[in-house]
């Protein structure tokens, strides 16, 4: 049940297959390619994001194929040639990946994965490695500001209900996990990726009981060790938390279990919460962990807790798994350079009137700088993929849209962001385990300065370009192409 | 290929689980409950939302089992008891469903969807029925908004690889089908639910060959009767259009095609547009057609329309795909009733401090009335699930938020609204066609007034309670539960 059986080769966009079989006619179909997937803008305008996806883009590169049924789909639309669909009868992936590790916070403009493949390859997986890394991204990047908000408290993922489809709940849950959250609401997250999955009760456990009270102390007798009681269904602090406490001391307390938890689902959380805490506190119950859950995202949390609300934990719904109030991370997948003939790179580069939509032309890799002093993340930096950095030197970097801005690297640490991931078709990384990944986001996110981490206007981190590849760009900018 | 054969069972919010078990523990499990799915606020303040999702959340109905991996999965939490996973080893679903058909304009506080089953069952199908029902309605909803807005000109959906997961790209691209769109670039909607696929080109196409002409060229050789050139990559009326007009010329003019394309990515749609449409009229190829396709939604068509933009057809990605502007539809499943021993229902309300979230109680239906002169919806009226309404008859309707606001309907038609789908957890219902999902979309959004479907402060349509459900809902606020 856990393993996934669905054939997801044609989950690409169609103009992947109709570009395929043009190269394909053309003989241009195993020209090597390199694209870079990169972002422009930090979601909710944030100083960073965190990489996820990569995991289930690999699956899926792994298990590309094109079953009898897609061939036959193909040659009724009557465009793609008999020898491109025997072509994609033997097809698999065989070229090259790097990409950044889950978990890794990432800037705009910067590689999260390179690849390298024959031109048709290297196009067939662009909507599915998009779609997973921007999907993923998009909800780690999220669950870590509201975790973050949450400065230290429980964050639970509870929006399955409210999530875009299926995946959108089950792998938006993994990625909620890998951004900090403690849990989730989805069974199926755990069964399949092992996120652990928590709950008790909804408002219709309570509805379905004669009385309140009936239905917290049915509760309490089924789950003495996991009683947390929903208290909001009729009056919360007149009739649900004296109920959960009556139900606490009929039931736990000759058991000499003294934690327990109490939800609110509605209701000004500020008001209710401190009034609750006093009343649990008054009755004997300190250890009674208060969770709420009601239209939470990091900025409420962030005012709940300056207005002292008491708060143990936080079930966030459906603000996180669609990342609602910027529900879009726009990763892109751009041709950056073709191998002539003879084996040459040949840079490419796409102009826009736009500036910021220009693309870096050039087979790249990407370093982090780290203080050696501090271990803190100082700046990237973007060069050739031939280009090594010596962190044994000083080394002066420069903005590439502020050249002015220079500053020179002293004492630091330089390391490759991107790793390793298929060479020549073959899977050569290691998957992480999901608490690895969710262990490295903590501690990458732990070295970037406190600036970066702010939700307004955040210290914009340096990503900059190496001097040569600076010089290829505007070389080619001023030939026009 | 196309069929699913993953087990989506565990796709349930784990508290359905914990409930189940102490519903099983305290004889509760085979007591027979009704639930209502409604929604509160149309999606972008619209005046009203298409329901979508039914059919996949009928197939998840239908496969309804778990597997040993799932139950030794529950039997590791050490939570649940060893008659209940015994139980649900024999699970399925015997319950009975009503719904709106797939569609169908539907309003603010009206039942979606009825389930009548035993509480365990009806438990477990909430989260995933709400998932389908809010996924694909939000985007139903919104591809329509886009669609009227486009006032007949086509929309194709253009955005997996910025969807929310697999079935955000998948099933969205179905339910943006259902709202009015023409196609999809998704080629696994194609093949799954019978989407229109298509798609021409990417920049990566123009970036392969040595210049822009050349992949014109080779494109339309190898496509010569859907030849629609990405004209943006250098420079759009410099290079894009002049370039693909000696395509045409070259290529197939000799053929005597006179039907072709061009798109537009970047740069401002108005000016682009209509300065292309003049070169292209004037070179020959009236019948050129101009696609454009960025950043667009509702909003953005309706204004490039008032200023004369020359537009054939529009692609719409991310702010479609992610209903970006308004990313959640807000279905909630509540408990509206149960059955005593007896056989009686017993209707049931949840209390809330915000009077919007007090729900209807009661085991209901829900009629539409129809002007018999024009055809158009007049109001929806929700009534007792035992009460006829008889149309031949003048018929006295009030606004339950504000009572004093009474209409008389006469000369309508009334229609049931709810039409049933499983009887004894048997499908009685024949799924429509994909296609005749989407035509019934359309005629029934031709049966709404204009000021129903304004975008700013559309009017608000009627949706009524009967005398006698309302009479019930003031008691039992009276009686506070």
């Amino acid at each position: 049940m856990t393993d996934r059986k669905l054939n997801l080769t044609m989950l690409c966009d169609y103009y992947e297959l109709t570009m395929g079989n043009g190269y394909f006619n053309h003989g241009m179909g195993d020209k090597i390619t390199y694209f870079d997937v990169f972002y422009r803008q930090n979601p909710d305008n944030g100083g960073f994001a965190i990489a996820a996806g990569l995991e289930q883009a690999v699956e899926y590169i792994q298990d590309l194929h094109f079953d009898d049924e897609d061939i036959e789909y193909l040659r009724g639309r009557k465009m793609f040639s008999e020898e491109f669909l025997e072509y994609l009868r033997n097809f698999r992936f065989e070229g090259d990946i790097w990409a950044v590790p889950e978990g890794t916070p990432v800037f705009p403009r910067e590689p999260l994965m390179v690849v390298r493949a024959p031109a048709i390859q290297a196009q067939l997986i662009e909507t599915y490695v998009l779609l997973e890394i921007n999907h993923q991204s998009l909800i780690a990047t999220k669950a870590n500001r509201i975790c973050r908000a949450a400065e230290g408290r429980v964050v639970l993922e509870f929006g399955s209900r409210r999530a875009q489809g299926i995946d959108g709940a089950v792998t938006g849950a993994r990625a909620a996990y890998i951004g900090g959250c403690a849990g989730t609401a989805c069974a199926l997250s755990d069964t399949r990726y092992g996120v652990p999955a928590g709950g008790t009760m909804a408002h219709s456990w309570v509805q379905m009981f004669d009385s309140e009270y009936e239905a917290f102390k049915a509760y309490c007798e089924t789950y003495p060790t996991n009683a947390t009681l929903l208290v909001d269904t009729y009056n919360s602090l007149k009739s649900g938390v004296p109920n959960a406490i009556r139900a606490f001391n009929e039931v736990l307390k000759p058991l000499g279990i003294t934690k327990c938890g109490i939800r609110f689902d509605s209701g000004d959380m500020a008001y209710l919460t401190r009034k609750a805490r006093a009343m649990l506190d008054e009755a004997g119950w300190p250890e009674c962990r208060i969770t709420v859950s009601n239209s939470l995202d990091e900025r409420l949390i962030t005012e709940l807790l300056l207005q002292g609300a008491k708060i143990d934990s936080f079930g966030v719904g459906e603000r996180l798994i669609t990342a609602k109030s910027d529900p879009v991370f726009g990763g892109v997948y751009k041709l950056c350079a073709v191998e002539n003939n003879e084996g040459e790179i040949i840079p490419k580069i796409k102009i826009s009137e736009n500036v910021g939509k220009i693309t870096n032309p050039g087979f790249k890799k990407v370093y982090r700088f780290f203080d050696r002093e501090n271990g803190m993340a100082e700046a990237d930096y973007i060069c050739m993929h031939d280009e090594t950095v010596d962190d044994t030197k000083p080394l002066e970097i420069c903005d590439p849209e502020a050249r002015w801005k220079r500053k020179t690297m002293d004492n630091f640490k330089a390391q490759e962001l991107l790793v390793p991931i298929f060479e020549k078709g073959k899977l050569v990384y290691e998957l992480p385990t999901l608490d690895d990944i969710r262990r490295r986001c903590a501690y990458e996110v732990s070295t970037l300065w406190p600036e970066v981490k702010r939700f307004d206007f955040p210290h914009q981190y340096y990503v900059d370009l190496s001097e040569r590849l600076m010089a290829l760009k505007d070389d080619m900018l001023k030939a026009k192409r």
